[in-house]
Formats: structure tokens, sequence, C-alpha cells
């Protein structure tokens, strides 16, 4: 492939920046990577790694000449780095992120952005429970969705050319509104992820079940639930603090739910507790069939004998 | 290894009661294995599978002369089950079970067992989300545990057998007091399962959001609890059904906490959500370490291109 862009500034270099750059490399979308981290030991990490060509620890100076900028820290230290790159910014860049939330990106960075500069934010729809530069990989990508949500006015050619970047990391691209996507992803994201950090919580709490139990006992679910809730606090508080409205309102019926499932059991209505669990099967099966998860048990895990 | 039993009687051949034939059949720890099951087209495809030496439709002939019988159905059958076999239970025979509730089974199961006859309730933490005759599998137990709920004045030998039964299909083994189990297994087990089948409720009523796009996007995080709410419907059914009590009580703890979180939330409370989310990611940890999870990121989804 020819590049896409010269070069690409890559603000952050966790789990997301690291695998978007070793994602680049295997496409050669780019003809020069920049990475930046506040912190020099992450730094450190990142050139002994090696998918960066250069490693700047002030985000000014990373930016420089950039065609692409992309936010990849978490979302509640955009303002402040929006603001220190702002004057550095090449006029005709794509700026972009990868942020969970799309509302409060364009509402914290869209005051700094230039003229003659493109704003685009994005998400990628990807991810596993682990941070830091050593957990990225070129696959992450793969087959999974990247969300655009390019405010009213962007130019068509800049939208073009960041779709067809995300295409050339192995994901399938969707254009959407930024509240929109804020709503879809407080369902099947942001949600999934506080009520599992909920009930970790919960059992941690409980005395009369020791968390030496709770360990031991996991296998019947709940250790499917510690994986998630062992996702970056810092990345996961900017979340809900940055989607309260949505979060609050699909929360709101999850709530609602709850209270008519355990009115259902104090009450002994095996039909309801079995025509919901029955409906749950079917999303399942579309689940896999789209291609979003592997039909295999267990994720794979039952048939090794050391787990 | 010498047999155990000389002949063991599975009454269920579901997921668990096949996983353990095939693990019986592993370790040679009885001579004969019988199969029972009430649907002639799940005896038909058990016997294709060949993993009993006899099936039958009729419980009773089934247990006749087996020296452990293994109630492997979803738990609200146990009772009209126990008052088929009772009468044909021979005189120094193991009666036990696999079910995910233990006191409702000694308070259904116990009433029928004959003068001479063990009762041994027995949960085995294992299992994947598919379920009927084709997802057993041999490794199902090894390393998770099974634990055995003897009520007060057990025969201590007949315990031991059980013990060494369930060693030998893999296990690791812990005796408990039912009360206790069912409070256990309430928070590591049935709530994840509960709020599991609940979010996916949640999810498949939004009308702001559509179907399409929950299963779009859910690689976010949702699709992990899709998993643990395909389980199969009758046996949770079943379960909700009767771990009533110790379900109600960490699902109140449960909302309490979730209320809290959702306050956080709305006021903007980052150090409550940052406290929270770093403490689960500890346990975690733990989970990991005693050997009950793989460390596999994503559980290995990630790194394969074909998923």
């Amino acid at each position: 492939m020819t590049a896409i862009f010269e070069k690409v500034a890559l603000l952050g270099v966790g789990l997301i920046g690291s695998s978007m750059a070793h994602a680049m490399r295997r496409a050669a979308v780019a003809s020069h990577i920049a990475g930046y981290s506040r912190r020099a030991e992450t730094l450190e990490r990142a050139r002994r790694l090696g998918f960066a060509d250069s490693l700047h620890g002030d985000a000014a100076s990373c930016v420089r000449d950039a065609d692409l900028v992309v936010l990849a820290t978490p979302v509640g230290s955009y303002a402040t780095l929006a603001g220190q790159i702002a004057p550095s910014l090449k006029r005709g860049a794509i700026l972009s992120d990868v942020g969970s939330v799309k509302s409060a990106v364009i509402r914290d960075v869209g005051p700094y952005v230039p003229e003659g500069v493109h704003f685009i934010p994005a998400h990628p729809i990807a991810g596993t429970e682990q941070s830091g530069p050593e957990a990225g990989f070129a696959e992450l990508f793969d087959g999974r969705w990247c969300v655009l949500t390019p405010p009213p006015g962007t130019d068509a050619a800049a939208l073009e050319r960041l779709k067809s970047f995300w295409r050339a990391l192995g994901s399938e691209v969707e254009v959407m509104d930024a509240r929109h996507h804020d709503l879809v992803l407080a369902i099947t994201s942001h949600l999934p992820h506080l009520i599992a950090y909920n009930i970790v919580g919960t059992a941690d709490d409980l005395q009369t079940v020791t968390q030496g139990e709770v360990i031991k006992y996991s296998a019947g679910g709940f250790r499917d639930f510690t994986r998630i809730a062992a996702s970056d606090p810092t990345m996961w508080r900017d979340v809900f603090l940055n989607n309260r409205e949505a979060v609050l309102e699909v929360l709101g019926r999850f709530s609602e739910d709850l209270s008519a499932l355990q009115r259902a059991i104090r009450w002994g209505d095996g039909d309801a507790l079995f025509n919901l669990f029955t409906r749950t099967r079917a999303i399942r099966r579309s689940i896999v069939d789209a291609g979003q998860d592997t039909a295999a048990p267990n994720f794979g895990r039952g048939k090794q004998k050391d787990q």
C-alpha cells in the first residue's frame, strides 16, 4: 500500500496508540510515526518496543508537520492537550482521536481547532482489558468497527482519507452523529463496564462470603465480569464523567428492568424468567453470526488443561 | 486407575452429564455408565455419541444396581425424578447431583431417600454456555472446584468415595454447608447471570438504539454478557426459583451499590469512580493467580484474525 499520510502523530502510546502504530506498520500507511507521552518512563518502554519512528515528551513537537494527529490518551486530558498542540498543527492536517465518548470530545477539543485543520473525531470499538505500550498488537482492529463522528460541514476529502486510513488498519468504518454514538456506546460498552465494576465491588464488600471464596468459585460466571472490571481506571472514570446523560438514561432502564426481574424471583414467576432467558439467547446467536464474537464455548477456555 | 464404582447412573445427559461420562471414561473410574433422558430424541443423540454403556428412557431402570446415581437435570425436576427412582435404588448406593443450588435440593430430594442410601449433594462449578449431549467434553472439570454439601450424619466412607470420584474426574473438592454454598454461588454465579440476562433484555428493548447497532458494536463489552445470557433457560429459571433468598440478598446489595455509583456519575465524583475501578482490578489479578482464569488478553480472542 502507498502511504496515506506522510507523518502521523499519536498522542498517547497505550493499548490503542501502540496498536495503531503496529497496524500502520503492517499496512505501510504512514512514512513516519511519531509518538508522545508525558511520562519519560512510558517513552522509554515505547522506545524499547520500537513501534514509533520518533518519540516526544512534548506534544507540540510531536505534532509538528503531521498530516494526521490522533489523541489517544484518556478523554479527560484532551482539552489540555488540544491547547498545547493547537499552535503547532499544520494547515490541512486532520485532527482525530480514539475516545469512547464523542459529544464531550467535540465540546472539549472543538474550540481549539485552528482554521484550516480538519477535526474528525473517531472511535475504534476494539480493546482488551490490558493497558500500556506492551499491550498493543497489529490485529486489534481487524474486523471491528471504527465510528467517525464528523461535525457538520466537515471536508469530504479529509473524511474519505480518514476512512481509508482506518480501513487500512483492518477496521470497518461507520459514520454517525456524535450524540447517537454516545447513546449506542452507553448500552453496548459503558453500562456493561459499569455493572461489571459494580458487581466486583459488591462481591468484595460481602462479609458473609470471603474474598478467597469469591476467587475460588469465580468460574461460575463472576470471572468474566472481573476481566471487564480490570480495564484502565483513568480511562473509564473519564468515560463516565463525559457521557453522563446517556449513561444515566440506559442505567435507569437497566434498574427498572432489574426491579421487575427481582419481583419475578420474589413471587416465583417462572414463566417471566424463562421468557427473558430465551429471548436473550437469540441475541447471542446474532452476535456470533455477525462475526463480532467467537462461537467457541467459553471463548475456547474450557478445553485447555493449563489455563 | 481401578474403578471407584461398578455402575454409575447419570440421570440427564446434557452438558454436565455427558462431560461426566467423558471424564469417567478418561479416568476409567466406572465399569458401566448408564444414561437416562426422558426424551427419545436426546437418547438417540447420546447413543450416536457413544459415551454411555447403556441408555434408558425410564429412570428407574437406569438406576437399578447402580453404586452411584447422579441427578443431572434442571433442579426443578429433581423431586419428581427422586420419587420415580427411590424404590429402585440399591442399598449402600450413593445418591448425588450436580445442581447449582443445594438447600432446595436437600429439601426436595431428602424426603425420598430410602434407608441405607447415602445422599450427598454436589455441585461441580464448571460449565460453558452450550447445552445438550454434544456440548460435553472430558476436560470440563479439570482444575475446577466441586463442592459437596453432605447433610449432618453422612457416612464418612461414602463421602470419601465421592471425593475420590470427583478428583478422578479432574476436580478439586471442597466440603461446605448447603446454606453457605447457596450464598457463595449467589454472588459468584447466580447474580452475574441475572444481571447479564437483564442487560441483554434492556438492550433489546431500547427504541433509540436498534438491535442491529447493539449487535454491530457489541465488542465494547456487551458481547461478553451475551455469552453468559445464552445459558440454558430452564436450568437458570430453576436456579432462581430455588435460591430465592440468597439471590435477593446479594441483589439488594448490588442495587444499593449501583445507586451509589449512579449518584457518583450524576454529581461528577471522579475520585469515587477511580477508587472503585482500581480496587476491582486487584480482584481480577487474584483470580488469574489462583488459576481460575487465563491471563491472555480478551481470553485470547484478540489476536485471531478469523474470529
